[in-house]
């Protein structure tokens, strides 16, 4: 059995995340889906919101588990015991930076990384940007690119 | 049972290249290699005697086999059964390339590639340069970045 | 009056080229489509073959025409009375090569080119792509790609 | 007749920044400069500043209006009747960038971008640069970089 | 006589940096390195940390001084008597970022910009993976990618 | 003494490789300048040509000498006794290759190479793209982008 664990901010967790974890889930045997909690960052959502959001989000995913991450990635993926880490790429800058936590995971664990690539349509959604869209008012236009529960939470938040 | 698809030209076959097909062994139950008969183009060596090469190099590895390309990527992973493409990177613009080329795989086929980062010790092996150092009087040169099979072949096939 | 010249090889024409005129035709009030003659390649399609396709392909846009180009690309603008070229861009690699020769042109003869961006469901669409899968008995597959007169021709180009 | 919309920090308005103007002032009928306020960051100039150095350097060009932007860039483009986006491009992670934005821009509301190359001889005039300079005593060094109107601002502001 | 300025962060040195110094050194008569006094951003090592480590790290370069930077590079390069200014490179957007440097560099100063290539098995080493590994408890693991005195002190920054 | 190996095709030499040679001239006591014999492709100049433009215009220079290649560049390196490799760089993707064959020739060889960047005013200047203008009976507009025996070379070739 194969299990790979798939860490992000999540802030929040949108169509282009969903696939990944869909496409991961098909791959491998189990996928742990990992939500950082950055202390030197203030996120739109709290980390218990972004937990809520995901365990609503992937209901349908049998072999799917959300777990909060306070350690370094690699120390998650131990005790997960995952096998393999799973990361989506968007765009090449987004590889090149990926590429340096690979092996700087590889370098202090063992552990490799899989890189799935984003679906050609969702390729320009990016969390900062349905968070700028949705904070000037337009969460109702970001309702395509995110799951209904996220879709949800913003409209809440930001009182629409 | 998954198997995954891992398509090159392997001309020569490097180290860059095992360690990919090392790493995809172990995260998938059976890895099928595929060695690309590009018509528009004059190998180093003649897709037999690659294929003689991959033969030797993989013997280590229990479930990985080989097999010549004569059709699409996605067409050969069909006939072999394959659940996903594998694929090695080593910089952004190999990222670039491949990614069209992953999103048009699944355009017309709905398979899924992966992306496996090379080692930052090997990131620099291509097969091109290796090809142009041993044109040059070098197959001595490039021992340490290819299998030992490929290295007598290249100092057979340059006299050396 | 603003005319927009459209350089390109368009061997064949996709639907990605089809979008950047589309864009063009909206944005200028005359867009003159040129295609390449390429004398140190073999293309798939002759270049009567290309201007027959796009003439087809091209005929709902009234402010739209199509010339061969056997000259330099800033000298077809002058023949032509074009106050700038127009080129689309699908990725990072693009950018940097087209940013050249825009600069390039500028320098020879003043003329600024503007750079429209793909839409990203197209964005993997390369005629290199196209043709590959065609010449592989994969003309069928390309259909969504491509305009249907270069379905067309491709299906009867490789007898299927 | 057409309108583009050319948003954008200008903390400081630059040379590079500049050239974008003209050319997109010769290719549209009107062209809207726009002035993000963007509430997350400390600006070296405050937005009033920044619409009066704008206003000043931007005298000669008849069909150049400047406003303040206090909505998504969509928005503004609706409010002022704006039928594209433009903006300029530097370096290809400029490009990357850009990119999903103008997707990102396109699918919320269908308005499409155009990109303008920088002159090479200004490639590498950022805003940031010049802002690093001045506040080093160096603001009498970025004279040739900013307009006259601007170069004097950050004179004064860093009391040289 | 020539000397070279290598300016940087150095939060902390690590061996990608010593390797540049080292090469660096061999080239040209004399090195000074330069360490940044960033008042915008909070390092993990205050400025005077980061001297005593480089002194320490950089005893065995009889023609490598250090000193710390409180000036534009450029002016630091005229004060020490820099022919030129050395910088490392590690990946294809670092190079995009530190042409700009240099152009700027060379535009207000004439001062040039010599660029080093980081060796391949340590291209993943940045001072930011460093510092969060360390943060996250793992001072241990960084040992082989930070020369002695650095893991020493990171090891006593977080009490470990 | 420091000398630096200079190589490239320079099919045509342009100014924009003549402010690398100048650079160099001045950070090294002595410069090699390396034309490559790359059987595999027809040039536009023939070795002999090139070698005799080349001669030419770098007279103005003291301390370069022009070599013919035809050996691996770090095998002519010792030949020459050459300290290290020196290499123009303009873009983001000509970085991703260099640094490849930088590390490829230290691998195979100790030697190291350091990277000029080009000045931003030449940044588009590419030999294939003179060739491309002055093929198409433009020999006379790249006159400002060519030393003057390379502009009449290219003059006399197309018989203008």
């Amino acid at each position: 059995m194969r299990t790979a664990l798939n860490p992000g901010s999540f802030d929040p967790f949108h169509n282009g995340h969903l696939e990944i974890v869909e496409t991961a889930s098909e791959l491998f045997d189990q996928v742990v889906v990992a939500v950082i909690r950055n202390p030197a960052k203030t996120p739109l959502f709290t980390l218990e919101e972004r937990l809520e959001m995901l365990t609503e989000a992937l209901v349908p995913f049998d072999n799917v588990k959300i777990v909060a991450m306070k350690k370094l990635t690699v120390d998650v993926a131990k005790d997960v015991g995952a096998d393999v880490i799973v990361k989506g790429l968007r765009v090449a800058s987004d590889f090149e930076y990926e590429l340096q936590q690979a092996q700087m995971n590889r370098a202090i664990s063992g552990i490799e990384t899989v890189f799935l690539p984003c679906a050609s349509d969702s390729s320009f959604i990016a969390s900062s940007l349905v968070r700028q869209i949705a904070q000037y008012g337009g969460a109702d236009r970001v309702g395509s690119m995110v799951p209904p529960v996220v879709a949800a939470r913003l409209r809440e938040k930001f009182n629409q």
